[in-house]
């Protein structure tokens, strides 16, 4: 591939070892090729050495907490180092809590249960859902998509100069976006939150994965993200961050290991002393596998350098970049425009294609996974794609829509374990699929866009 | 082992092969020894099939739903072949949901979030916290513990008969004790809560994982058990039953994949349609590998038999029963008696004995994990113990309380991967602490209780 070679730094690491890399799936055209997972954004495959990590782990698994044997303690002792190494990898302070939830979107709606009492929330409509939703109980201003960082920086400051300086208030902010990419300016809007007396959660759960996270350095008072697409998909998130609005808050969920004491009282009634660590919002047994395999991925990321991921996926995202600049019907999806800064994220369309049948025929003539919707963020897709906001876009349940107009767009996304070779067979398939048409055809049966056997 | 010897029928299986049966521990006397897990009611070792499953599935994973790559639909399709699995295992209703969680606390919280206005939630003070403690948003009626099962039954009839018999009214009810391992009289209490028009969950996080449960044939309304109970610590959980009240609920979380609309309305706020379907109370990403793990325990529990489980547990317990039996200073808790129907979890304390540093000595001396404390159960402890309410007894932060009475107990718990050497060795361990004491002396370090060296 031109735009390959051409980029190629012959500095650039190889991509770090994953699960499922040397994996085929069968073509629709016949044979079988290596599977090209391009839907990292969704979810990512696990790092061979996390994989490593947890199965060296898991005959040791023990229960945590108040279990008495060898492996109980070492388990509570593995439990707790992953907090640690969590707290090490995102520069908490060290007064910051980290909270093992099960995904980014638990760790929002944890903290959107935290908010203290008539606190405002201040939240752009270009959010993903799970950064736009949580905070429906709250007193919540919907920001209008700014198509500038600078222009970010500005909407917010105007929104929090008309808010009551004196009541608390929270701005929630992505990191890099789910949709385009692109980063957004955390430090800045850190800033200006600060400046009125907000505080500000970042959502890094496509950061985490590509850049390194700082909450010292960007002053955010929290961050979330998922293992899952940080390389470690088994079931844990994170929130982290400034403890007091956690402590003040009623637990999370209510159960044991949340609970210090709990007694009868004479009327007949419960009284419950809850923790106030960060157990207090961990009630059940936690997910020990999911922890350690969180902290096993911040390490390997933390060892592996984070210049050099970055050098690398910068290459695979110039390589597609430039490789879909030569495709004129392709149209790339931006708010931010050709400049910004980005992550390995990448949604567009394709004139005269149905997005689904598109990202059907890359699967299977290809062996290539993308993903097509509108990314659970439907307010900033329909804005990108010009489309009505009545449109109908499914979220998490697939549906085609028919037509020459595409009324979702198509992603591809990649990360640390990316090698040339995927992005490469995807920018080649693109261009075949849009000067030779696909080689079959696809029909949507049972919500899923199949080829038409 | 007499009582063993005595009691072993030949016919009794082997145990199911789990993950950690060669770890190997140091003893504090010198040497080492194969671990012997016996704190199976905190959380169980994987089974090693269920581990299988999972290494065999993990370089297959991909995003779930919307990705339209072969490995993203092949995720969906067993993520959703797990929902049908579980189905089965629990002798659900066509009709029922089963919600992916992360654990029995958690079901039971999201259970205590879609209860209709004005629900009135009935609980025994016997169940421990994650049955006890979500309700408090509700009009929650604690029953006192009953000391006979039929006592359960006229317990609840008779809270149920003076209560408003037109508003909603839901029952939470363990299946097997956490503490004394006894069987409560499920069908019967589920009869008599829908002989009076309400409703009943039964949290089976005990039960599952010794028992078969049907939700048809005891006919309860939903069921909620834990993936790491399960022999599959994998951070998932379950919720299964009727779909009504489910549908009818506010989202459990906000977010992606329960959401299936979002729109920005006109005067800047954001309307959203959400799913009816599971999904509804599923958002973020999920736990695929954990779902799975939950459906492989399902399917490897099921081929074993419950015949044949139940009566090598069974053989288990005799054998324990016995040895304990044998020594004086050893007070078996128990609510219902010694001829009540029981899983493998026996709570015991033994006279002139700390319970922590006995737990303690099992197993820096003998390699033995079991549990000590309250083991978030702290009403019924305190009753079987007989201290006094005000008692203090953490949950997730042990301490050991000095002095000569303890206010704590030992928790022995052991299910399909349990050898009998281990039921054997901690029964002489039981014996040869009590007669001659210690080898070693322990104290309380950093909330642990550990040799003093």
């Amino acid at each position: 591939m031109s735009v390959f070679t051409a980029a190629a730094d012959q500095s650039v690491c190889s991509p770090l070892p994953v699960l499922g890399r040397d994996v085929t799936v069968p073509l629709v055209t016949g044979g079988e090729v290596t599977y090209a997972a391009l839907d990292y954004a969704a979810s990512a495959p696990a790092l061979q050495r996390v994989w490593d990590d947890v199965a060296a782990y898991a005959p040791y698994y023990g229960s945590v907490h108040r279990g008495a044997g060898y492996l109980s303690q070492l388990s509570t002792d593995l439990f707790e180092n992953a907090r640690r190494t969590v707290a090490e990898f995102l520069g908490c302070r060290a007064e910051d809590q980290v909270v093992f939830t099960r995904s980014t979107t638990d760790s929002l709606n944890l903290l959107a249960r935290a908010l203290p009492a008539d606190c405002q929330v201040f939240v752009f409509e270009t959010e993903h859902h799970a950064s736009l939703l949580p905070w429906q109980d709250a007193k919540v201003t919907y920001l209008d998509a700014p198509r500038t960082p600078q222009q970010a920086v500005t909407t917010l400051e105007r929104a929090l100069a008309g808010r009551d300086p004196y009541g608390p208030a929270l701005v929630c902010v992505t990191g890099a976006s789910n949709v385009t990419g692109e980063l957004w300016p955390v430090r800045e809007l850190a800033a200006a939150a600060h400046a009125h007396g907000a505080r500000i959660v970042l959502d890094a759960a496509q950061l985490a994965p590509h850049h390194p996270v700082s909450v010292r350095d960007l002053d955010v008072d929290w961050v979330a993200f998922s293992g899952h697409k940080l390389y470690a998909p088994f079931g844990s998130g994170v929130l982290a961050g400034r403890a007091d609005w956690l402590r003040a808050a009623e637990p999370y969920l209510a159960g044991g290991g949340a609970s210090r004491k709990v007694t009868r009282r004479q009327d007949g009634g419960v009284d419950v002393e809850w923790h106030e660590s960060a157990a207090r919002h961990e009630a059940g047994s936690p997910n020990v596998i999911g922890a350690y395999s969180i902290a096993a991925a911040c390490k390997a990321l933390t060892e592996a350098g984070w210049d050099t991921l970055v050098a690398r996926e910068q290459h695979l995202i110039r390589g597609v970049r430039a490789g879909l600049a030569e495709v004129p019907q392709v149209r790339i999806l931006s708010l931010f425009g050709d400049d910004a800064p980005r992550v390995g994220v990448i949604s567009f369309v394709v004139e005269g294609w149905n997005s689904s049948h598109f990202a059907a025929a890359l699967s299977a003539e290809y062996g290539i996974g993308v993903r097509d919707g509108l990314f659970c963020a439907h307010p900033l897709v329909r804005t990108l794609l010009g489309t009505d906001p009545q449109t109908q876009g499914e979220c998490g349940a697939p549906e085609a829509a028919p037509g020459e107009k595409s009324l979702n767009a198509i992603r591809v996304s990649f990360g640390a374990g990316t090698p040339d070779e995927h992005v490469e067979r995807f920018v080649t398939a693109v261009k075949e699929l849009v000067t030779e048409g696909a080689k079959w055809t696809y029909r949507t049966e049972d919500g899923r866009c199949v080829p038409a056997v």
